[in-house]
């Protein structure tokens, strides 16, 4: 029969089109698989990295030679170096997903209908799983691990500066795989160092089910732009610090220093500090003194200027704030202050500035609460708590993928059940319309 | 506070972003409303689409003419026809849609951390919905109808066959939600009939939460590939009927004759019929004998033509197949045929060519049900029953906003959840990291 060995639609094909083939094939192997077949190559990649460290290691030398010589900041280069140490913490990470519950196969919905029919809705893999990303080479094992667990094949393509890092890691990810009778091409990365290879991956509709990009804002802009392949877009975060007229002050200083200042790289990190005026009086100097020691440049506006010099003046390091700084995700040493007549101003300013990642709110007013977490659209929204909380690790999923900022399939952080679909089995006796 | 009055960053924009931006605004006021409100406001839309339905006929009296003139066929013209009795089946629909629960607020998921955090994942609306048709006029209101309840403001962008309808429904609409005390701008058409003002709704990413294109192949295609607003996509259905060794033969004949031309016209409709070569001599002389019954053509792989003799021959019209019919979502009285050697081979030959909508198996064997609904990667697998069943309203959903053929965030038929995001609620008394 000519329909069951036809040519493939997908010869003479790049070669990015043609891992992403092989990967939808690996897919489908993957998909009906059940935890233990899964759990069992997960053990098995933890081990070969274990066992192979001295080849990961020697491979991360290799870029990190590369990076010397072009000059690259020590910040960077402690990034992407792989040390035995590390490399068995990648590995115990693996074990982690491998402990967790397997998200494919719950039924999320289920009736019998009224004919008799029974509905039910599962969980099943999303397919192929591209993640694009600028980050340590532990997310390639990290990436990896959630997708082979979710029953994803994956198509990696990190950094140009973590390649030969990336290359040891995969080939050691693939034997592993291999060796527990999974298929190799499971794991693969992207053929293709160019940013061709990137754009093709963004035009495989129909072979990749969902991109990931993890990284800054530019990458992020250019694959929702150019993806044609469905995307989740992750990880901006210009997040708000509100403080009520109702605050308790020392608590409104904890959660302020703590969302900004506690690491200020991340994207659950606070960027903007908006205060009642009723409690600017008696937050604002003990807020620029704690900023000032946490070594904080505050950019801020007319009311808040007029409150340094109650604060004492030395401390706090206060510049004059522009409209670009409500927008400004500084992920440095700096936050944004103002001053707001209302709960609802500071909702308003949230909601235009924002990128929608986090923002909390200090409070001992019920109504307050209840208000601010009605009207604010953001992902999380934390209530006498700091913006930090949203994690994956810290909700409890055990990993994570990346933060989903945008509002369809997946918001906030994402867990494996992020990484499903569903499909609906219906059961009947013959029913027919 | 110059941050709170800024210049709008919408200024200067098309009258298709203003649009946006303007159901943006009502967005917001929507969101927090009680499920009260929004009932409130389509029972008042029922209540004004009876009270002028004369207004909306005679506005839809011009589309007919229009199409008459244009020489469109009857059929279309039927489609497009608002009589009293439609306009008051259409407000029949927004009662029902009034009756249903609401999804927001609903608490997906909630646990307490190991810190004493309270964590809330909770239903929120998805805040700015676009719907790009091509269908009756009654799409217009149901779609509208079912936003409002998820607390979506919606943008509207019709066929241009039916503008003088659409623009009597929408501004009926419009005025019934300002009556009842809430932003006319929830319910908009998009400005203009060019094709530009698809263009700008397709690039409005930060206004316009998701687009769904309900239509032909090729409007999808475009909206896919061209837009950076979030797409769901809808509808096509290339649906098996695979009748295994193992089947009812009597079932199966039903289950086939329902599923191919109970309404061929629809997207749950079979276009293939796969059927496992034990049981080909016993199936398909029924098979063929009732398919041209019912008037269809089979497009007939070899080893079917060898039984077309058997069959009587008489009364079957079958012609041979093309590699082209198996990929062919004919949505007529056609159906594709071939028969298979074993069950995966059905699968394999679904996997190849199914637009991933529905497939069913007919068989009597647990395993043989067990193995299809796990290797089979669709919207919906039915085992002994039609394809027809793919459907919001046969799934108890109540309504439908369409019937998702893609992974990410909705699959298959979508209900007033599937108009929804998430956002987590976090809660603390002072946590800090």
């Amino acid at each position: 029969m000519t329909s069951l060995s036809p040519v493939s639609p997908y010869d003479n094909l790049s070669p990015v089109a043609q891992a992403a083939y092989r990967a939808r094939g690996a897919s489908a192997t993957l998909a009906p698989l059940p935890r233990a077949a899964k759990d069992d190559a997960l053990l098995t990649i933890a081990d070969a990295l274990e066992v192979r460290t001295a080849e990961i290691v020697e491979a991360n030398a290799k870029d990190i030679e590369r990076a010397r010589e072009a000059g690259t900041s020590e910040g960077i280069i402690d990034r992407l170096t792989l040390t035995p140490e590390r490399v068995r913490a990648i590995a115990g990470d693996v074990r982690d997903v491998a402990a967790l519950p397997d998200p494919v196969g719950e039924v999320v919905r289920g009736s019998t209908l009224p004919n008799g029919i029974d509905l039910r809705q599962v969980r099943v893999p999303l397919g192929v799983v591209g993640i694009i990303y600028e980050a340590r080479p532990n997310v390639t094992v990290d990436a990896a691990a959630l997708c082979l667990k979710s029953g994803n094949a994956v198509l990696l393509r990190g950094s140009s500066s973590a390649y030969e890092s990336n290359t040891a890691l995969v080939r050691v990810l693939r034997d592993a795989v291999h060796g527990a009778g999974l298929p190799a091409d499971a794991v693969q990365l992207v053929p293709g160092e160019s940013r061709d290879s990137v754009r093709e991956l963004m035009r495989a509709r129909g072979l990749v089910d969902v991109l990931i990009p993890r990284g800054g804002a530019s990458l992020i802009k250019t694959v929702v732009e150019e993806s044609t392949v469905p995307v989740i877009e992750t990880g901006t975060g210009n997040c708000h610090v509100y403080v009520d007229a109702a605050a308790d002050i020392d608590m409104a200083v904890d959660i302020l220093i703590n969302s900004k200042a506690q690491r200020p790289s991340v994207c659950n990190a606070a960027e903007t500090l908006l205060v009642h005026r009723d409690i600017a009086d008696a937050f604002l100097p003990r807020a620029l003194d704690a900023l000032a020691e946490a070594g904080v440049t505050v950019h801020a506006d007319e009311r808040v200027l007029g409150h340094v010099d109650k604060a004492g003046g030395s401390k706090a390091t206060v510049v004059p704030a522009t409209t670009e700084d409500w927008e400004t995700e500084y992920l440095s040493h700096d936050i944004a202050a103002a001053v707001v007549d209302t709960l609802e101003q500071a909702v308003e300013h949230i909601r235009l500035w924002t990128s929608g990642h986090t923002e909390a709110i200090v409070t001992t007013s019920q109504q307050a609460a209840r208000r601010f977490t009605q009207l604010v659209d953001s992902t999380t929204v934390a209530v006498n708590a700091s913006t930090r909380f949203t994690d994956g690790g810290q909700f409890g999923f055990g990993a994570e993928i990346g933060i989903s900022t945008q509002k369809l399939h997946a918001r906030g952080p994402m867990g494996l059940p992020e990484l499903t679909s569903t499909k609906y089995i219906v059961t009947g006796d013959g029913h027919v319309r």
